[in-house]
C-alpha cells in the first residue's frame, strides 16, 4: 500500500507545528503555504527584490528540514541578525529563499524544491499561488487595509472582520491544487486566521479542489483569540468563517479543552487575547473532537519584546497523535 | 587499509580548485584555511560583528559540498547579493558562516563542524588559528600596511614584500597542527602568495607540526604574477619564499608548462601580471614536476568589472590526477 497523502494548508507558527509533528510519520506530507505575508524581514526582502514572500514558506522549511542528533538546520533558517548594517531583523531563512528565487529566476516553486534537497525536507512544500500578491482585509465598519503587515492592534483592535480578498486576484498554483485533490487527509490551521489561514481560500480554484477531494478534512481551532483579527471569537465563529472561505464544513474540528493556566491567559490579555470559548454542538455538520493538544512553550510573544513569556501552543506529538487516528480510522 | 590524509594548506580560489578536485577521490580531505582575510562582504562582517573571517572558509565550504546531479549547494554558498539595502555585495556563505558562528557562541570550528553537517562537506575544514589576527605586510621600502584588503594596487604595485607577520602573533590552531602532522601528503597553494597562502604559515607552531610530519609535500606555484605581492616573482622566487615561511623545501614542486594564449595573457597584463618564468633546476632540493595543470576559464578579474574575461586557472582534474601519482608514488 502506498503512504497515505497529508495536505497541511496554512502558514505561520501554527501550520509549523503541524508539520514538525507529521513529517516523522510514514506519510506524504505536503505543506500548502500562504504568501500574503508582508511585514519585517519579509516585507523588506519583498519591497528590494520583488520576489514573492518568503515569511510563511520559510517557516514551513524550517519546520520540514531533517533533524538527526541535532536541529542545526531548523535552527539556521530561523537565524535572526540582531547585529549588523542592513542585516537586523532579516531571518537567514529569508535571506536564502531570496537566494534561491534569484537563481532560480523568480520561480519561487523551484527555489522551494531545491531548498528541499538542499535540507533534505521530509515533506514537499507549495505555494498556494505564484501570483505576487497583497491581503486585503474589509473591516465591517468600512475600513480596509492592504498588506498584512499593516493589521496593528492600534487601528484595528476589536474591529471585525467582513471580507479577506488578495490584490490583484490570484489564482491557485496547479501543483497545489493537485495536493489537496490527491489528498487523504487536509489539515487547517491551526493560525492567525485572517493572516495565515483563510488567504489561502482566497484564491480562485481552491474551492473547486476543494470539491474534488476524497480528503478527510480536519480544521485545528485556535486557543486563544487576536485583538486585531478574532476578537470576541468562539470556536463557532471560527469554523463558520472557515466554511464560507472553504465552500464547506471540516469534516473534524479539533478543539482543546485542557483548562489554560491563570499565569499564562494574563500574559494573552496584556495584547487582549483570550481563550476560544468552545461552543461547538456535538456532531453537528462535523464531528468535534475535544482533548488536550497543548503545551506551555517559552517565546517571545512580539518583536518588541525582549522577554520569553509563557505562551500556550499546540503540541506536535499530540496532535500527530490524534490526526493520525482520525486519518486511519 | 585505512584512506590516506591530505592536508591541503592555503585560502582562495586556488585552494578551492585543489579541494573540489580531490573530494571526488577516496581520501581524508582536510583544508586548513587562512583566516587573516578583511575585504568586502568578509570585512564588513568581520567589523560588525568581530567573529574570524569568513571568506577563505566559505570558499572551502562552497569547494566541499557534495554534489549530485547539480551543484545548487555550491552555487548557494557563493551567491552574491546584488540587490537590498545593507545586503549588497555579502556572499550568502558568509552571512550563513556568521550566522553559524552567532549559534555557536563565537567558535568558528564548531561553526565549520555543524556547517560540515549540513551541507554535507566531502572533506574538513579548520581554521589556521582561532585568534582574530589582522595580516601585516611590509615592505623592502619600509612601508607597512595592515589588513589583506589594503593591497591595493595604486599605492603598493611592484612594491616588493620583506615579511608578513600576524597581528597580534597567534598560535596554531592544535587541530590543524595535528591534521599536518597525520598527512600523509600536504598540498600547499596555488593562491595569492602573502594574502591566502603565506598567512598560514606566520602562525607559531606550524613549522614544529610540518617538522613532525611524514607527509610528502607539494608546492603548486602560481600560473601569474600579482602586482601588488609578487611582482617579477620567478618560480624560484616562489618556492624560496614558501621556504623562508614553512621551514623547509617542499619535497615537490608544480609547475605548469604549457603554452598560454597571448589574448589571456593580455587580460593580465591590464592589471600588469604576467606568467611565472620557470627558473627552477632540476632535482635540487625538491622534485620538479612539470606538465599541463591548467584551463582557460571565464571569470570576473575584479569587482568593479562586470565583464567576463578568460582566465587561466589550474585545471581541478588535472591537478587531482597528479597529486594521486604523487601520493601512491
Amino acid at each position: 500500500m502506498s503512504k497515505p497523502n497529508i495536505t497541511v494548508i496554512g502558514g505561520g507558527t501554527g501550520t509549523a507545528v503541524v508539520l514538525s509533528g507529521l513529517k516523522r510519520s510514514d506519510v506524504n506530507l505536503t505543506a500548502i503555504v500562504t504568501v500574503a505575508d508582508s511585514g519585517g524581514s519579509t516585507g523588506r526582502l519583498r519591497d528590494q527584490f520583488g520576489f514573492l514572500p518568503v515569511g510563511d514558506l520559510r517557516q514551513s522549511l524550517a519546520a520540514l528540514a531533517r533533524e538527526n542528533d541535532q536541529s542545526w538546520i531548523r535552527e539556521l533558517l530561523l537565524y535572526r541578525f540582531a547585529t549588523g548594517d542592513g542585516l537586523v531583523g532579516h531571518n537567514l531563512g529569508n535571506l536564502i529563499l531570496t537566494a534561491l528565487q534569484d537563481m532560480c529566476k523568480a520561480s519561487t516553486p523551484l527555489a522551494l524544491e531545491i531548498a528541499g534537497k538542499i535540507f533534505r525536507l521530509d515533506g514537499t512544500i507549495l505555494p498556494i499561488t505564484t501570483k505576487n500578491v497583497d491581503l486585503v482585509i474589509e473591516y465591517e465598519d468600512g475600513t480596509f487595509i492592504i498588506g498584512e503587515d499593516n493589521l496593528n492592534p492600534e487601528h484595528l483592535g476589536g474591529k471585525k472582520v467582513k471580507k479577506i480578498r488578495l490584490s490583484p486576484a490570484a489564482e491557485i498554483y496547479d501543483k497545489a491544487a493537485q495536493k489537496i485533490i490527491d489528498a487523504d487527509m487536509i489539515v487547517v490551521g491551526p493560525g492567525d486566521l485572517y493572516a495565515s489561514i483563510l488567504p489561502n481560500f482566497a484564491v480562485s480554484g481552491i474551492k473547486q479542489a476543494i470539491k474534488k477531494s476524497k480528503a478527510k478534512i480536519v480544521y485545528i481551532v485556535n486557543l486563544m483569540t487576536r485583538y486585531t483579527q478574532t476578537h470576541g471569537y468562539t470556536a463557532k465563529d471560527h469554523v463558520e468563517e472557515i466554511k464560507k472561505y472553504m465552500g464547506r464544513y471540516p469534516d473534524y474540528v479539533l478543539i482543546n479543552d485542557s483548562k489554560i493556566p491563570s499565569s499564562v491567559k494574563k500574559n494573552y490579555e496584556e495584547e487582549k487575547g483570550y481563550p476560544v470559548i468552545n461552543d461547538l454542538l456535538p456532531d453537528s455538520y462535523y464531528k468535534v473532537v475535544c482533548g488536550s493538544f497543548v503545551k506551555i512553550a517559552k517565546a517571545k510573544p512580539n518583536k518588541a519584546d525582549a522577554l520569553k513569556r509563557s505562551l500556550l501552543v499546540h503540541d506536535e506529538e499530540k496532535l500527530t497523535k490524534i490526526l493520525l487516528d482520525l486519518l486511519y480510522k
